[in-house]
């Protein structure tokens, strides 16, 4: 083992900030999906609910970090602890931020629910469950040391930039032809670029995660 | 002097870092100035040179990554100094992030600029100004310890998610009127929510210096 040298009580506080993050995670995995079960079924209620859910994700990025400081403070860890440590600190920052856009996605659906469906959603729920997924699998790939699951990340990131690229286009052939859509499209298009703007943190954590693993930074090369 | 029991080649490490992340924000103020630059003078060339100048900016970020976790390994800092290391690793983060959307603001202008003018630019480069001072103050309450100088930066937040606003609607009526206006408003649109970003990037940084300052948590609670 390579931690034979540290106690076990580090082991379990070390294994605390693991368990947290994924909590993390899957809180904002769910938030992901139900911000957009809220748009797809119209369901203003549960995109209340999201809103309000962010406020648990803020207090789990304070705890969260309070806990890494914690463990730098007192068990002065090195090497791989150590980058351990600092990539839980700035994957904290990625997820809060996702639960933010989540929570924005809410608002433009409480919106939008509010006036006639403009079209039936069909790529969004696709890119939705695709970020989702890139978030899971970045956190798996943070706790395993996973490196080529965190470059599947990476690489699946340009489908979900294709479908938002793809959205915006048929938004805008919508606006085109009948102006009055416009005010709604806008806000499916902010939406489209929230879920954009997840997988992109879901990709800077799989990137961190590279560097963990590797040792050797791929951020802005991998492109 | 509250550092005196550390030693002076570890105070010049962290000198170091204070001077790099100095160094990294005032090339990502020069980047805002710049991208909004290109995009008022019409000057594509710019825009060119703002979205290379963005490769700089990703080296000094993981620069500064590496330098920190090497401080953190070999000197292992307790209390304000390990906050003001995690913190550094938490901004350059942020900054590095900056210089992304400052790189998809010049793109954009590049689009724009092979148009004809939508519309002249007042709002638009009172934000950019704006959130470079935001980002510039962030800084500087960092290095300073000046958690008034923060709180103020979270303040000065709003003006700009005000302008950003204003900005949307505006364009909004010019997208109703002129359905051949639409592709160009929705990139003058894109621009606006990037500085508003660039300034939501400058206010995380301005929150964390609070909690560095303060050792309290303002995150999630000054709103």
């Amino acid at each position: 083992m390579e931690r034979e040298h540290i106690s076990r009580i580090y082991d379990v506080e070390l294994f605390e900030i693991q368990g947290k993050l994924l909590e993390m995670g899957a809180k904002v995995e769910v938030m992901i999906n139900n911000a957009m079960k809220s748009l797809v079924d119209r369901d203003s209620e549960l995109a209340e609910q999201t809103i309000t859910f962010d406020h648990e994700i803020n207090h789990l990025e304070v705890e969260i970090d309070q806990k890494c400081l914690q463990v730098l403070a007192t068990r002065q860890p090195t090497a791989r602890d150590l980058r351990f440590i600092t990539l839980a600190l700035k994957i904290v920052t990625d997820l809060e931020r996702i639960g933010d856009q989540c929570a924005a996605v809410a608002k433009r659906a409480q919106e939008l629910n509010q006036d006639l469906p403009l079209k039936p959603y069909i790529d969004l729920p696709r890119m939705a469950h695709w970020a989702a997924t890139m978030v899971k699998e970045a956190l798996d790939a943070f706790v395993r040391g996973d490196d080529e699951l965190a470059l599947k990340v990476c690489n699946d990131d340009q489908f979900v930039d294709d479908l938002n690229e793809q959205t915006q286009r048929e938004l805008l052939t919508f606006m085109m032809e009948e102006p009055e859509t416009i005010s709604r499209a806008i806000k499916i298009n902010y939406i489209s670029k929230c879920i954009e703007r997840i997988a992109d943190h879901a990709t800077n954590i799989a990137e961190m995660v590279i560097f963990m693993v590797k040792g050797k930074d791929i951020r802005h090369t991998h492109m």
